[in-house]
């Protein structure tokens, strides 16, 4: 029993010196907790039968006995096995001899990923049988007792890595599927992640790490909170899609320096992900203002009309006519939109089919915007902003996986590349009327400081403090400076936003008292896992996921309620008719 | 800007060597990290405007120029104020020569708890001026430039520590309530634990740390779980009491040492608390055997009658006749039982209603049993064992207290003393049909290993191996040894508990699939906190709390939903009858 050696090094953790917590309670505390452990201690609580793990035998522990609890991984020919547990795999030898019978009975019928304790002896592996591949390699353990502490039925599929299986039958037995070397890396090194998160803003920056409640109130416009009906007829609480309200609230309460690892919850229903895309072009809409081609001059006389372009480096070298012919045909069939390329050779010439309607000029001027060099293509298209801009980002990336499987190396996948997004709108025109405002973040952002007067004059033009940080092309996280005054705030949202500001009354009595200026960032922890693993969902990087419709395939959730279970949230069922239904999918 | 030097810091921490991740990660993303950094600053991003804390400034620091910010805790004559923020409290002179009016108009009159930022000279007090009970007593600050950063309305409440204000008035402003130095303190005090408690689990024994899903399914028995309607017609989540599944699922998944600080959900509406006691008395029944003792002779004939005792060290001393009397009376009226009070005198003679009653056989097998000490008072009761043993308990209490205030000290308040409890029963007879059995603890729980047979022969003798830590008469924490044996985890739901197993199937399943030994332990994190704290509430440890009846005062949660909003989720609000609602509550 290690309890009091585990107590002396949780009493040298807690008497770190932290100012102005009181010494003497870490002390009061350890000293008591282990008098605690050393009275009587039940028989059947000796718990830890295993000597040893199976991942850290070495050559350095030949000849010692040990005991070990693992997983039968493998078997071969009844006369070895590989035991596994999370530290790693080990080779036990199956003894032969007649003496040993019931052992070799217990290890040979036990049927593999059934669970086996063993005690033995560690030796070296016979010369030339070494595994150097294996960190236990050079052992093997000559094994005297085994017990079959419990067996496993047949698998739905093999744990090993390479066997190929479905997401809903590995979602389905998630249990096992967490067996695998990649979930048990995954989640290793994501706890391990956080856990350095955590040991960076406590304890190098003082952060104060506090629970925020997950039963609260309807935020306005939080259409996809969850509801959670209470004991009181007709009154809910909601799961907040993020603890935003609170972070305020903690500032305004002086607790500087607050951090979370929170749960956040979306019912984002089956709605398709509708992540804007960023992407950097080259605007070169001023060189063909008094162009002679057709499309382009179309696209420029519309309101948001514009023409952009982006340069493929040594395009011309690797493109090939048939590949330029299908981002045409992409561009048409996906965006409704014409492509122009333009093929750049070696002495700058250019080949394309406008080349005769472009100017000397205009020419010059685009190669001096788009820094061209020789071999080059570049890719012109024109029409509505938004559009145009998405299709150009599709294209870059379209054409860098082009290039890369034609050996170009562009993109080093070990590599990390963050970005910073700031200086977005404040506000942007509501979808379903578009003479109205909505916020572009949410309403508690802060109007870039440069920017305030644009709230009593053009609030559309406005930017907000509002920054994103995105890694190898995916939003990692973001955040914002908060509006700390309550005139500011009740102005935003009530003369702005048209917004009930009832809902939020405590939020702006908050800020009325004082509320310091403050701001801070949120970070999507499942998708930067992802990212950082090269995993290819971010269910692979959570213990239990939900599948895409939000169900849990293992427990079958969510499930039916008998109704007597209904009447104390004073709530019914009203199943729609069959058209009501069918709608809604 | 000191991004660069907290990624240093980040890339040290993640570099530590960490067995089986891989190196380059780490190293990667901090270069790539750094490079974003920088990148285009923002001119409004160089957030930082403080050089020290308030609470930071020391005498080293004389003459040195800074720049604070922090709310006003008190301004006296308009000479002084003292500016607080997280780190502390420090003394700002107020200039007075006409030349810097402008300043001084800001500090005169802004509001207590406004937020200000001050600029200025790190200065000695005034010889004769310093405070030693202040830890930045030594110096003050000259001010040069002020700043209000936001104004303080008129307060509810005055936030100083000694003025009493109604826990209503305290959750409904719970901002103001957390300025104070006691919320500070434990929300503090609070991380840094969970944060000890984190580094030892993580960073000595290679726990790992998994998020378990909150919307899960619900459990057997789970009238406590709260209901979260999903978008399929009359299909419902449910937020689970605890993760108690996803610990079990995740060691069958090969997670071994995993922990969580986990959310857990009970809706347990406005029931009292119906924790159970535990004393340790003396159980003297068979001195009584054979007495002539009305109520004791009673209480004996009946099935669980029980005479019990508890002894009062140097009672006979500090206790007086009417303290006694009073004891009786609270005996007969809480509790409908009888006491027999024995006072041992110096010469150990007995002074008691009863002293004739009691033979002298019965006396010294009771000095014997009771270990009494001269001056001693023994209380006797008689009756139902579970009654008995109840209000010797609380007798206990009383006696300590009444003890305590005659000035004997008997209980260190700042001793921790742990317990831990073992040997509960596994069943318990239901309390609405006793001849039918339910789960002391939870169904999961194994059984004591000397007590399996006792399951198909006795169940009711059987001893579970759960466990319980008592810190100062509280439980804290319990945990037990979980069933890994579908077999017999099957045979105890289905057979002796009568439960359907059909939404247990994963779990079983589950445990099918070579599920190995397991078991664990959960810590009451509030109630732990708020014993270390010396708090009167564990409201006095959370954040944001609920009140006794569920309700967020600040926010008024929860509230009603309009009828559109319920129409995704497929529920309506079915209101109950006025008569039906008097019943409710």
């Amino acid at each position: 029993m290690y309890f009091p050696s585990w107590l002396s090094q949780l009493y040298r953790g807690l008497s770190r010196p932290i100012r102005r917590t009181t010494q003497p309670i870490w002390g009061s505390l350890y000293r008591s907790l282990l008098q605690s452990s050393q009275r009587r201690i039940p028989e059947f609580s000796s718990f830890v039968v295993r000597t040893n793990t199976c991942g850290e035998l070495r050559s350095s522990h030949l000849g010692q006995e040990v005991t070990l609890c693992g997983w039968i991984q493998y078997r071969r020919q009844n006369t070895f096995l590989v035991l596994r547990d999370f530290d790693g795999l080990v080779q036990v030898i199956i003894p032969q001899d007649e003496s040993a019978a019931s052992v070799k009975k217990i290890l040979c019928e036990a049927p593999v990923e059934s669970v086996v304790q063993v005690s033995g002896t560690v030796i070296s592996r016979p010369a030339g049988q070494e595994n150097p591949k294996m960190p236990t390699g050079e052992i093997e353990i000559k094994v005297k007792t085994a017990e079959l502490l419990n067996a496993c039925k047949k698998l739905p599929f093999e744990i090993k890595n390479f066997v190929k299986k479905t997401e809903a039958l590995r979602l389905q037995y998630r249990y096992l599927d967490l067996r695998s070397f990649q979930m048990q890396y995954n989640l290793r090194l994501r706890s391990q992640m956080v856990m350095k998160m955590r040991e960076y803003l406590c304890n190098l920056h003082g952060f104060v790490d506090i629970e925020t409640p997950t039963l609260f109130k309807r935020t306005p416009g939080g259409a996809k909170e969850f509801l959670v009906p209470s004991r009181e007829p007709g009154k809910f609480y909601s799961l907040p899609q993020s603890p935003q309200q609170f972070k305020q609230l903690l500032m305004v309460g002086g607790l500087d320096r607050y951090f979370q690892v929170a749960r956040c919850y979306r019912d984002e229903g089956s709605r398709p992900d509708r992540q804007p895309e960023f992407t950097q072009i080259i605007d070169i809409s001023d060189v063909f203002r008094n162009t002679e081609i057709g499309f382009l001059q179309d696209a420029l006389s519309k309101p948001h009309g514009t023409v952009k372009a982006i340069c493929i480096p040594e395009g011309a070298k690797y493109l090939k006519r048939k590949d330029i012919e299908s981002i045409r045909n992409f561009a048409a069939d996906h965006f409704n939109q014409e492509i122009l390329p333009v093929f750049l050779n070696a002495n700058r010439n250019w080949n394309s089919p406008v080349a005769n309607f472009i100017m000397e000029s205009q020419r010059l001027e685009l190669i001096r915007l788009m820094e061209t060099q020789e071999e080059d293509v570049v890719l012109l298209t024109a029409g509505e902003h938004n559009k145009a801009c998405s299709l150009l980002g599709k294209l870059r990336l379209e054409c860098a996986d082009l290039l890369e499987t034609r050996g170009v190396v562009l993109r080093d996948p070990t590599l990390f590349s963050f970005l910073w997004v700031v200086d977005f709108p404040l506000f942007l025109p509501k979808e379903e009327n578009p003479r109205e405002l909505e916020s572009a973040h949410h309403p508690f952002t802060a109007p870039h400081p440069s920017d305030i007067h644009l709230l009593y004059t053009e609030p559309k033009k406005a930017r907000s403090q509002h920054y994103d940080l995105v890694l190898n092309g995916n939003e990692i996280g973001g955040g914002s400076i908060r509006i700390h005054n309550a005139e500011l705030q009740r102005y935003i949202l009530a003369t702005l936003l048209k917004e009930d500001v009832k809902m939020l009354s405590h939020l702006l009595q908050a800020l009325d008292y004082g509320a310091p200026p403050h701001g801070g960032i949120a970070l999507g922890l499942d998708r930067l896992i992802c990212l950082v693993t090269g995993s290819p969902s971010i269910r692979d990087v959570i213990a239990f996921p939900k599948s895409f419709r939000g169900h849990d395939l293992m427990s079958n959730t969510p499930d039916s309620v008998p109704p007597e279970e209904l009447k104390p949230y004073h709530i019914r069922v009203s199943k729609p008719t069959d058209s009501k239904a069918e709608r809604a999918h």
